[in-house]
């Protein structure tokens, strides 16, 4: 052990993600414009098909006799169960549901490396079964703890190393970030970003892309795929605000007291008997189709650990709107935040955006149901949407899960009354937040990660 | 709403909190040396008597017939409940324990207010059942929800108004921390230090006291309570150290590898039917005699919100050792965290001091069984101690839970290999972690709460 100590905070380090960030058209990999042929490229170098099945058709996947939960005979991967969650207190707002459970956290790694001074990102052509076009760009590495403790039997995780050997490369950011409360239970993932100044092997399905790159590509539909959003919204970048409408400790006041005064209970249910949901040979659903459906997928792959194989997916049943509305308070950009009760969530609270619904589960436009600021943001004029972009979540669990992701600055600013459970942050406030696990919810992550790569400029 | 933005840090709170932690023998209330004093006095004003009582003499409360578990017949406070843990890979630890569950967030607040420039502290003279001594300082407010909206039907908690009402007093800091996650589970109350400029109301029970004056009276022995303890923990006082042996971000990563190498699953069981428990009319306890036993008692009081009551406890069958072991590093004071796993822990593991037991729990000297680091610290000569004290757990709770809490600094340093799960952090770095919740475990905020208020300098 050395006793050389390092400095806390490692200044310089904001100053080489600007000068990655700035770097937008070219690098030392693809130029920015070649990157979607590069991934087509990719898409036509592999036979990929993914097909609808009924559960009967599951390889090792089977309901349980006793709870009709469904599990891979392993007992690994991840098993769907049901949940009953109670809101508030006695009677509170009840509901059952299906959801994910799994509890093993993987890694969503990006590996950073300076070319000719600059910070590039090593960015993946991966295949997931529930992108609507397959293959989007990802982290380097994305792994469950099976698929690198090798249940899956497969291939190893390429690039793998340069995360789980402490002290081989340079970590830039490592945090836990919870994934979707509304699919999964508890679950989250080590979102890091490791430098190293080691040669690293090239290979036809990764690409060096500057930070500046990826923020370009996050304008385009279904590129930048969730895993990579939610590592690039933890990268340690500088926003220059240095006020606020509320200071950082009246912001975590703000956020304690809202997770306060929530209760979440949630118990274990078995799938077989969630109340509202019904199960046939190719889906579990609600008869009102509202929410998502369980489904089975069986997939062919070349270019995945394993060639082929089934699983069980989730599939909304519409397309989502994730919006956050900002006004300027003295010039400095604000974002509306809103603290969202999830059932999945572990700790009750997190912050997502300003609106995160599926629209057609609340038809009725002006009704009390229709989540505040929904239609505010689906009526604004082309000249105040700051970003709009299609995105998919996590193409290994949810399929077709595709949400218009968009930053509206109404011309009429949000007026100064607000609802429960909202508040006005900056954007170096989010990006603060999200230095820490359990603050940040994913969806808001996904447009975070415009303002960490320069998509959307203030 | 004034569109007036607030800095983002309060550059000026820092100097504020110094000057109040170098005033140390006396402020605007009693002087450090008279404090003892009037605890005495305070406890000689009221009428105080804790009597232990059979399971079958606690009035409103029983054990379940399905279950076993016990309870109140209103359904509010708490339950005592059975608990099944595994860590760690099939097969893995596992065990079975009684445990609290009480989801509810309390407030644990301190009010705080200048006195000719200096800050003070508010802090109450307050019985608790579980206190070897009874009465304590603790904080201005220590209210369970339950407490705040009335369930006790018992008067108002005093001052309350300070810390529900948002907007009225200026916040200085505000998170949900921990609590014993070896014998609560998920529970976490709200830490709050708020400062005002209003008049408040005199009362025999309260006195105001510098930070100093409180770190002076941390050298005595079950002086401070640990609820006290665990908000001075949270003030944002400033630390020297700008260099460490791991820069910031490399101790989230190793948090992050912490908490993600381990899994805890944990599950409900009927409180009847935990595994190595046996229960008697007067306590549940283990054959063996070891950890804790699950009691009752009657309590009077005539300062409490209700005069008399009955209720469940948990009493340690041992006097516990808490202790950070430091080490300097070219000049700067580290401190040896453990991330811990406890069966009630939210997410986990948090940070928990070099040694946290009940030496009686491990006997054999020198076995596999000792934990790391107890011997060095129970062999420390006086000179290496550098803080010293007994101070008890939460007295609401836990009966004669009492622990022996020091930090020492041996005199040949800790070897540079540690075992798995040991790092170095310097006062800063924990007492930045201690800013967000599930980060710090109590027993270590304990220990904090010496670095705050200056009852431990380096």
């Amino acid at each position: 052990m050395t006793t050389a100590l390092h400095p806390r905070e490692d200044t310089g380090l904001a100053g080489r993600l600007a000068r990655s960030a700035a770097q937008r058209t070219s690098g030392a990999g693809p130029r920015t414009a070649q990157v979607a042929e590069w991934l087509a490229e990719r898409r036509a170098a592999h036979r990929f098909a993914v097909t609808r099945i009924p559960f009967a058709d599951l390889e090792g996947w089977s309901f349980r006799p006793d709870t009709g939960d469904l599990g891979h005979r392993s007992g690994r991967f991840f098993t769907v169960e049901g949940l009953s969650a109670v809101v508030g207190e006695d009677p509170g707002v009840r509901w059952e549901q299906p959801i994910i459970r799994q509890p093993e956290v993987g890694i969503l790694g990006i590996l950073a490396k300076e070319f000719d001074g600059v910070l590039h990102f090593l960015m993946q052509a991966k295949m997931e079964p529930g992108n609507p076009n397959l293959l989007q760009l990802s982290p380097t590495v994305q792994a469950t703890r099976s698929n690198y403790t090798k249940v899956h039997k497969g291939a190893a995780v390429k690039y793998i190393d340069h995360f789980v050997r402490p002290g081989r490369g340079r970590v830039l950011a490592d945090v836990l970030q919870s994934e979707h409360g509304s699919w999964f239970l508890h679950k989250s993932n080590r979102n890091m970003l490791v430098e190293t100044d080691e040669d690293v092997a090239d290979d036809p399905d990764f690409a060096w892309l500057t930070l500046g790159q990826i923020g370009e590509l996050l304008h385009g539909d279904n590129l930048v795929n969730m895993d990579a959003r939610t590592v690039l919204a933890c990268t340690p970048v500088a926003f220059p605000e240095r006020s606020a409408q509320l200071s950082d400790t009246m912001l975590h006041s703000w956020f304690t007291g809202e997770r306060s005064r929530h209760d979440l209970r949630t118990a274990a249910v078995p799938l077989r008997s969630v109340a509202g949901w019904e199960q046939d040979p190719w889906a579990i659903r609600r008869p009102d189709g509202r929410f998502f459906q369980v489904v089975s997928v069986g997939v062919e792959a070349g270019s995945r650990e394993v060639g082929s194989w089934t699983q069980p997916m989730f599939e909304p049943t519409g397309r989502g709107v994730i919006a956050f509305v900002v006004r300027r308070f003295d010039g400095v950009p604000h974002l509306l935040a809103h603290a969202r009760v999830e059932g999945g969530f572990l700790d009750t609270v997190e912050i997502g955006p300003t609106v995160q619904c599926v629209p057609d589960n609340h038809p009725v436009l002006g009704s009390a149901g229709r989540p505040p600021f929904l239609d505010l943001v689906l009526e604004a004029k082309p000249e105040q949407v700051l970003y709009e972009a299609v995105h998919s979540e996590e193409g290994g669990r949810f399929l077709n899960a595709e949400s218009r992701c968009l930053i509206v600055q109404p011309e009429a600013p949000v007026e100064d009354e607000l609802p429960p459970g909202y508040c006005w942050l900056t954007p170096g406030q989010l990006a603060s937040l999200a230095r820490h696990g359990h603050y940040v919810n994913v969806q808001a992550r996904t447009l975070l990660s415009c303002m960490t790569t320069g998509a959307v400029t203030w």
